[in-house]
């Protein structure tokens, strides 16, 4: 940690930061400038807040040295995290990208959907994506099937053999929605829903927590520390967007580079869901295709038996006419380059 | 709504909208010029979501006309909402503007935190501020004393009269904590946990609405619409900074604007957090007084009676004797300044 | 244009903005709401300014339907604008994509700057890049070796048969730049310094438009409007990154749904410049080869001799080695990959 | 200077940073912690730049202890800067706030521009503004008058005995616009257009310099040391509202913080423009009287005899009569409480 003094710091209130930090058994070593004091504080920052030091008067700025994240961190974990999502299917580096697609939300029409979930199967894809309950900027929009959208994707996994994965929302239902899916989401707007990701991180489930669209890198990796830190090491990042200052042609502005940031800073596998960072059909696939060559692990995508009827995110989803010439095209990029040339960097 | 569809739609796609519209009972207008076709929808939007027709081929985008939100907005209520408080507080336009004060954090110092407690009420503020429930970006972090923090609260309470108003994290808290406060706070990353917002919308108490960092004003306000839509109409809105691009020098951008914009929008009150939006104590006065002339019905302050020790935001907290020089400042404005000018106004 | 008036507007205030859309010729079409009136004007929009209109008593808002600019749009020229570079290069739809090398400025060790000259036209890129006039956020830094750099460019070309591109950041300069280089460049911070502009949009010679820092894709095109409408319609487009609320980890966010968006809504070529996007060496290769898989037409890369001693931007500049291993990957992409998938989109 | 290395960074790399920074005569000391070792240099950070360090191999992070601006800082200059403006105003700390008034840009309704500088004279404003150059997002709007508008702001200021400020948008027309002007204002979208910053600095003439939409404040205040560097320090800042995401109710957002930030961390006087920050009428006089409350030391209004046939910015200028309530409300602001509290804190 490193504590930058006003340059009119008195000599007192130097010495009263440097008490704090010699109490939790920092070691110190003062830079003294012509214009202002500058500690720098080697020890276990988790001993003590940088807040709690920036409160003193006469601090100007404490700026952090290491990552105030660890369990999530690459340097507690040198070589990359590989999660076994179940019949066979693992994330993470060295294995190949995985595909999860499906329509936003669950709807009624079963028929529709099973559907569906059977052109996802077909694409090659092995993950089914649905929402059961969904978050909703209006309370005048469609809130999901709850429980009874649960049961529809237990029936479409029975009939397909794709594996589930669908939104948590709340505390209380952590463990019901467990019972039917096999990864749980945590969406965007709960990325700082401490008590739900404690809840997520009792459960041995493996979780896709999305990223906020305001989190900085930093705010997304100690979501992840949240639920990790509660027992659950199982943790995949989804990069989905932020917001920008441009949102006339997209929704939010999709953060390409978080992913191979994420993949120095972390061992957690990413993916990226161009469909909801752009909110447009046309751009999924280009945006898709990009994450994958950037480094992400998997991609998420967005297709209904019906876009023009959907509850939710039509806009974005593609039909299954689209989604199978986008996987024709994602197959193939990863057949003749991505694998190729991670057989390369072996 | 305004719907633009493509420069090269065809007129089956145009008719598929036209259609669509129809069955929802709008009233369509064409307007056909050299480049593109333009219909105009009139009819009640809440019948059918934008996004649901930004879903047609063909469309290149939909523009809403009237705000999404309906119960918080000024045209379904011309006059301001004024808020019981209770015990004579009253929030809202021609009130005396409302000062919430006190720690960041309830902490296991009880004795200090009364002495808080005392010097808020002397001051002239009416209400005592405290979490009890913390939302922390990092788990290593104090993350409240929780019910025990609860029982301090009510108990400064007692002994000074003020109003409490305090942190609901989780739809499983919310009856519990309202047994405790006078006024349950919704916390900034929990802007759009919507779970949480219908909990607090079942709730008799009024509801403190945090503006989220990445939320736009229309977000926010249809937040408030689900507390509203869920029965309780006596929700508080406070701006407390977004996501800047300059994280240098403040936590966040505190967008005062958003204090005459929602009073033009919306007839809910609204108040200014400067401690929480810029994170240094030498920034709270001046923003608390600028908010204040731009039309806030109310600030909140945090102040510790040792902030070097405080667990949590002790860079933006007020000592206890800066507290009393800035709340004379704030208490000289509003008889100098803000009550003359506001009765020149009736 | 669509007009939405205030839901209090008199219907005095109705008309007056009537009658000076009808002053222009506009056709116009009246939606009367419940609660507030609309007006949908069909005319040309460049002979009335949106923020003229907005201006009056009683409008609450204007929208605009068609986009502002004109010969930079899709609409004006549905077919790709192919730009011929000199010595036979292109750049645009259907061409292979241009790479663009060379150190962020010219620096006075020309042996050096010769060197990557040579590996540059090696590695197959077809355009030389360099900088000799700079624009420093610091009066401090570096601010290049003015006309002595460009006769440094000058040689680089001769010797090896690369084309030039260079920065003019004064309307008094562009003569003199465009006497030595073959495609001015018009730096981010100077997207909207509009003298500038119109001195290069006067000029026989390709120009290179980098995006602001700020620049929402609609202030983009219309930078590339003042060029056109200057007379020259050689525009390039570069996307560089806008600025984000997170610059820990990199210098700003590379917004790479630009490439298709623009791509839709223009006919001008678009390339991507991951170096400056990044400033970070290892982001480089991963965001070049995503910027390509997004569409498009080129990349600019930066590489130095030795970029330990390089006078800017040294942290993004990658060494001779590192940039010949990036570009046989980028090479391999587009060979492997794009060229043939290109083929089967004709 | 602090360097912070990779975890994996070698021995031989860290010895290759030392001994740079030790050629430079930085003193050095060394903190190896059990993670990454972090070498904090202290010396002139003027004579390196930071991003020459952060280029080396194995380097993670370079992070600022000083601003990199010096002459523009408060460690160079305790006192606040009192700029004289000429005819007996001055502006800066300590000085009564300074308001400048007039319409967005000269058009050639003299007359009208005349009835305007004569209200503006009348309100007890000390300075007439009025663009003769307009910086034009698109090439199909206003451009200005040029030369033919100094004139006539040179004729409002014989007839009223008012100062006069506008806008230099080249190099090539700084001496020009100086014969006519007694303070030079720089664009927002020119702020860091740096030959031009230089070509203002070699004048004796005051600068406003406006903030640009992108820029941190940083950014701002190095872009002040361009003119100050150059050899003039009568540097006025402006505050006029960033770029943020949410542009539905304002054009931009007012950073209002920026105030007293900027007064910590600088002398140079600062004021606000709450027209071009918020782009709309009814948040003019909110914002203007807030930005002196936050301790601005001047405001700039703007006020067109004729709004709604205004060329440019109708939709945020104030009629006369508007104008005239507004500085009522700023002038009694200023009387009963800014002065009078001024007074206390000396």
């Amino acid at each position: 940690m490193i504590i930058v003094m006003e340059p009119d710091a008195t000599e007192e209130q130097i010495q009263k930061v440097a008490e704090k930090m010699e109490s939790y058994d920092f070691k110190l070593i003062f830079n003294r400038g012509d214009v202002m004091t500058v500690i720098a504080a080697i020890g276990d920052k988790r001993l003590v807040e940088p807040q709690s030091i920036a409160s003193y008067e006469g601090v100007r700025e404490v700026k952090l040295i290491q990552e105030p994240f660890k369990m999530a961190s690459r340097e507690s974990k040198r070589t990359d995290s590989i999660i076994d999502l179940g019949r066979g299917v693992k994330i993470g580096n060295g294995q190949r990208p995985v595909i999860m697609a499906g329509p936003c939300s669950v709807e009624d029409d079963k028929e529709g959907f099973l559907r569906v979930a059977h052109a996802v199967k077909e694409s090659g894809a092995k993950i089914l994506r649905g929402g059961a309950f969904k978050p909703r900027t209006s309370p005048y929009e469609f809130q999901g099937l709850e429980e009874e959208g649960l049961k529809y994707l237990a029936q479409a996994r029975e009939e397909t053999g794709l594996l589930v994965v669908t939104e948590v929302m709340d505390s209380a239902d952590a463990e019901m929605v467990a019972d039917y899916a096999d990864i749980l989401q945590i969406g965007a707007r709960n990325m700082q829903n401490f008590k739900l990701l404690k809840a997520v991180g009792k459960l041995d489930k493996p979780v896709l927590l999305k990223r906020g669209p305001a989190a900085t890198i930093r705010e997304f990796l100690l979501a992840a520390e949240h639920i990790m830190y509660a027992g659950n090491s199982k943790v995949i990042l989804c990069e989905r967007g932020v917001k920008g200052f441009d949102s006339t042609y997209t929704r939010n502005t999709l953060d390409l580079a978080a992913v191979p940031i994420i993949r120095k800073y972390s061992h957690l596998p990413i993916i990226v869901d161009p469909s909801h960072a752009t909110g447009r059909r046309y751009l999924v696939a280009p945006m898709a295709k990009a994450g994958l060559i950037a480094g992400a692990h998997g991609v998420m995508i967005e297709v209904h038996h019906n876009p023009d009827r959907a509850y939710s995110d039509g806009a974005q989803s593609l039909t299954i006419e689209q989604y199978q010439k986008v996987m024709k095209e994602i197959n193939e990029l990863i057949d003749k380059f991505i694998i190729p040339v991670a057989k390369l960097n072996v």
